[in-house]
């Protein structure tokens, strides 16, 4: 009988643990997780024969790495520290350590890598017993661990750990295999379950690792029931584990609701279970549970990114991109599962090859020049476990050059969410042009905050105004309570990508109490003036008279306005002191006149945008710069204009955003550096929105059905009549009757 | 008896033109000036036995160009328009386009390209004989166009067109020949050198222009005369003309005093002349001239860039680089005479064939993969034609990755140079770090100050806190004076190359009455921490108690001071009241106490830069933010901070600059974030400097010897003796002497 102590919420607790010793070893052979022992065969078989070949490269490469490491002597130390600390730091790089040797002994047939896993194994299952729980755990911790302060990086430690294990076991005498076993191993899945079932039951991606790492011990110490308890809870009810988080964690898109950033995080431990399942049960048919979400998952993180990076809604650091190794192991499944051709594009623009099964498969294609274009998608990724949550809206064209338009009648996505509901950004040949400003973090840099969030991430990143949508009286939406915006999501209207472009349009009338907001945005292709704009309507009715800020965050160079700009030039003051608005200076300010007020701007790779909204007269433009009460100096100093109406109970924002031109100093010349957008109408007609654009001397009527029901299919407009079957038309107007 | 009508000195006369009528044609055979028959029979050979390779590819292109051109009408408009208008332009891109097409005929031999070039000229000789000077040119001008508004672009038609008129001659009939020569080029001939004598005999890159375009004419329209008043001025005195032009404008190395932005534009006339002298008169040796003065000319302005780009020294327009066309140009004729595989390495990066004899070498030698890298030096360029007017240093090392420093104690470069006396800008790994505003426009953009130098180039970027120099008082260099300031240069004390970095030293007294500035700046290699960094000792000292400026303009976001730092949270003003200060926003400041203030920012390629500064308590830090007065946001908002004493006679700025670290955020790791110097000292022994430097646990002695006359050779430090036999050592110290 073995006694293990851990601390459940505040109390230590002894369970017994009568599983022990009872089987030594469960798979018929090892290693049987994500690598099995036919992978191996063929690994080896790829790196004899083609030694110039992408996979026995990676090899080399990466048994070079790992040579380096382990010349060092292997270093256990006692916890103490918390995150980004040493000890902290150093049982991340142990686990990760011994999984690569672990890999590079299979694949080199070398035992000194065996003996440098089975060794550190040994050392770890020494140092275990004599632990308590970690030292820096947060207070009243209901998930501390004991390597690290929370039990989410002892549950990583263990993915690795266990397969490390398993690509070592071969190696190993009964003696050692006790000891790391009973010591080790086991202690610490139990700890990982019944000693924390809170996390483990959980539905949320630290239960995802948490099962992850269970399961795996229990096929490779031969442990079914674990294997059990893993894909249904603890108690086998099916209302936690691995099957309940696949069905409820994942849109039935496969969108993830915290966005692509963390989606690509949360992506590592579905895949890796999901491939030792598979690996060990084939008849559980993981990937083809819920019509195939893992693929789906995978596949969303991919369609969530612009020229190799993702949407940076939410906590999103804006480098992280498709090349990360999260993705990596997640396309090279899928082309694993898949053969398909498209992901292999993906895999060349991620450079990175895994030493798996599936790796090679990637490789030896890759090899060949199998890779054929990945096709991104104009699609509406329903939010929600049920998908009915919302959505995240994806626009692309190529008609005006590589082009995106990310809207966001998206539900709150958690703790990491923003309250930007229905923001959009835009994105033209492989910039930012409308931006987010993402997370404000400097992740790892000890100097800004410790590398964690920064203070301005809860101060300005995460309010509305710091994002491309309506504020109103200078409040955040749900008043910048998570929980309120959790329980409360925007719906999507409607969404439809047809010959004109795409067009998408959501409302919500929780964000504010007694405020409906609506947005509807189309990007339309107008081929034959090889462009595109974005057309965006924002409709704002209230119950009583309110202040409606239109924030734009733009990068760039400010070039011109079509209207008198007054700008602030010998002081600057803060536009507001709380929301956000606190960390913008206003730099200047516009009252335009009745007709089109023009934003037109220049970005760092020479192409000219401008934003032409229809005014009234009412609109005041206020131009800012973030960074205002920002004592350390960790906001990026970035302009934005913020559309602003006084005390109305109803508006509308009218805009388009047109990409144009090119500024090449460099050979001299300067191209439509001035907006081609003449005249710019809008009228209504029951459900119908008509907008009448003249851009470069043609004139335009395009037709939008916000219809809730039937899509009415003839109007009259200016005695002529028009046929629309679908949500958005674009008809070619005569100029004489413009 | 041709009387031709011109204004001079704002007065019509009537020249004699004695000599028309008299010879028809002059050389030998058609084409002869830049591309010989020769050339032609070389070229076309090339085009129909190897239609894949580099020429023929560009010959394409070329044609396709010249197709889409010509398939329009010939419009020569009667002159009206100032710079950038629209008959301006046109008439620009008609003489282009005659070129083009010129070249074009001799490759493809199709008589339509000479039609066109033939009938555009027979509009032009209709037009010329009609026309008045300009009516937009400047009042008082002594130097007026009659197709433009300035004779520079009158002197640059000629120059395309002559060579265009020789690449037809042999398909023209001799009427036609008549009218072209005796109402066109005759005339303009004249009109550019006899009817503007003050322009055509200036020393002056105007004057080169106005000498290539006139002397080639003398060669094609059999003229001898022509080309020796060309070389030796109107009086052939020797004077003026390209010959003396040849001797003053550049300095013995090849420098050209207005910086390499200006020095690629005055090369294309130079260059252009001298290969027609070449192939006309290969007796004059043109090419070596003043030892090879061209070939040095070329090879400078290669050499003044660093990651492709020109150094945005004085007005430049910073995305200027070695592919611009007018190097292209030089490059290609440098290959011609050296066949050096150096300058196939950047005619690769420029990616632009030249249709020419030399474009052909150019191009066979990049289809048979002969480039070789091409070697980029740390070298002091003197300034001023005897190379004695100060200089201008590049400093390079591969030890720390591909760096760069720029120091220039140079002289002031005529009107576009800035007051920047001993300024200085920093490159690491292909990004600016310590930078240079450069000229403040956006070329060509006709809503940002009709595309001309904006206001802003006066009232900043000129000035000396635009820059990385001392200011005395908040007021600029030489009072801003432009002509003190080319009456007074620096003087360059030292430079010197060797296996411990490079080093140079400067001084000027004439910036400031009764201030003396001294700068040594040294880029020193560490090997063995693969580092390098920059070490500055700026030595000012007055007559009189004065405040000294020294500012620092980064490229990047603050990471980290060394200090604490008082923010201007809620409210910021501009520094200052003028001289440039009124355009800087003071965001923050600080005090630091005696020992290192370090300043650590973050680039936009995820590295870290500190500059550590050796101070007394006696600087504060004045953190900045360009934008403040810029009612049109006209200016980059970019940031710096300034180190500033009041009150002093004397001061010493010391610091050093040390690249390090990598922030990857999207592979989530961070290293080396913060400077690894852990110790600075500085001490003086007669003209020794000698600096301690404690970093990543090294320490080390720099030794500089400053001495005017001998070189010492020994010196004693903490009771050990060191030999110094040039003017930069670097001596590695026990640990336990630090």
């Amino acid at each position: 009988m073995y006694l293990l102590k851990c601390q459940t919420r505040f109390k230590t607790v002894a369970i017994a643990v009568s599983t022990l010793f009872l089987s030594l070893g469960a798979h018929a052979a090892h290693p049987n997780l994500v690598i099995t022992t036919d992978d191996v065969k063929h690994m080896r078989q790829a790196i004899s024969i083609n030694s110039s070949g992408k996979f026995a490269t990676a090899f080399e490469l990466f048994k070079a790495q790992v040579d380096e490491q382990i010349a060092h002597p292997i270093t256990v130390p006692v916890p103490k520290d918390g995150g980004g600390g040493y000890t902290h730091e150093r049982h991340k790089k142990n686990y990760q350590l011994m999984y690569n040797a672990g890999i590079i002994y299979q694949l080199s047939q070398d035992d000194k890598y065996a003996n440098y896993v089975r060794d550190m194994l040994l050392d770890y299952a020494k140092l275990y017993p004599t632990l308590d729980v970690h030292p820096q755990r947060k207070v009243d911790s209901q998930n501390p661990g004991k390597f690290f302060w929370q039990s989410l990086n002892e549950a990583m430690w263990l993915v690795y750990t266990i397969q490390a294990y398993d690509l070592v076991y071969d190696s190993l005498n009964a003696a050692n295999i006790k000891t790391i076993e009973n010591d080790l191993l086991r202690p610490v899945s139990l700890f990982t379950s019944v000693g924390q079932p809170s996390t483990f039951n959980k539905v949320h991606n630290h239960g995802t690792w948490a099962t992850a790492g269970v399961g795996m011990a229990g096929y490779v110490l031969g442990e079914p029931e674990w294997v059990e308890k893993s894909l249904y809870d603890l108690e086998k009810s099916g209302k936690g584990g691995f099957i309940k988080q696949l069905e409820m964690l994942f849109s039935p898109q496969g969108y993830y609701n915290e966005g692509p950033y963390y989606q690509r995080f949360a992506l590592l431990p579905f895949v890796t279970f999901a491939k030792a399942i598979e690996n060990n049960e084939p008849q559980r048919k993981i990937f083809e549970y819920r019509d195939g979400i893992l693929l789906k998952a995978i596949d969303t993180t991919i369609q969530l990114s612009y020229n190799g990076l993702f949407f940076p809604i939410n906590d999103a650091i804006k480098s992280k991109g498709i090349d990360t190794i999260e993705l990596v192991h997640g396309v090279t499944t899928a082309y694993g599962l898949t053969n398909d051709a498209g992901y292999l594009d993906i895999a060349k623009q991620q450079e990175q090859i895994i030493l798996s099964g599936d790796g090679l498969k990637v490789a030896q294609a890759l090899d060949s020049d199998m890779a054929k274009p990945y096709s991104f998608k104009s699609v509406a990724f329903g939010d929600g476990n049920d998908g009915k949550q919302g959505a995240l809206v994806v626009m692309r064209t190529q008609v005006g050059g590589d082009q995106a338009l990310l809207f966001k009648p998206a539900a709150q996505g958690l703790g990491h969410g923003h309250f930007d509901k229905l923001t959009w950004q835009f994105y033209d040949h492989g910039n930012e042009i409308v931006s987010d400003y993402g997370a404000a973090r400097f992740l790892n840099v000890e100097a800004k905050y410790g590398g964690r969030y920064l203070p301005e991430n809860e101060t300005y990143a995460k309010h509305t105004v710091a994002h491309n949508t309506v504020v109103v009286d200078e409040t955040t939406h749900f008043n910048a309570n998570v929980d309120v915006g959790n329980n409360n999501h925007p719906t999507l209207n409607f969404f439809e990508t047809n010959e004109f472009g795409t067009v998408s349009s959501g409302e919500i009338s929780t964000a504010y109490k007694g405020v409906e907001l609506e947005r509807t945005l189309a990007l339309i292709n107008l081929p034959e003036l090889e462009s595109s704009i974005a057309l965006d309507v924002f409709n704002v009715a209230a119950d009583n008279a309110h202040q409606f800020d239109l924030p734009l965050h733009y990068k760039g160079q400010l070039i011109d306005t079509s209207f008198e700009l007054k700008a602030s030039t010998t002081q600057l003051a803060a536009l507001g002191s709380k929301n956000g608005y606190q960390h913008l200076w206003l730099k200047g300010q516009a009252q335009p006149q009745n007709g089109l007020a023009k934003v037109t701007w220049l970005n760092d790779n020479g192409r000219f945008y401008t934003q032409t909204s229809l005014v009234k007269g009412d609109e005041s433009f206020l131009f800012t710069q973030i960074g205002a009460n920002d004592p350390q100096f960790n906001l990026r100093n970035e302009n934005g204009f913020i559309r602003r109406v006084n005390a109305q109970k109803q508006h509308t924002f009218i805009s388009v955003l047109e990409p144009h031109g090119e500024y090449n100093p460099s050979k001299e010349y300067t191209l439509e550096a001035v907006s081609r957008v003449s005249a710019l109408k809008y009228t209504e007609q029951d459900d119908l929105v008509l907008v009448q654009l003249s851009i470069k001397g043609k004139s335009y009527l395009v037709a939008i059905n916000k219809a809730h029901s039937t899509i009415k299919n003839t109007f009259k407009f200016q005695n002529k009549v028009f046929t629309l079957n679908s949500r958005l038309g674009v008809y070619a107007m005569n100029n004489n009757q413009e």
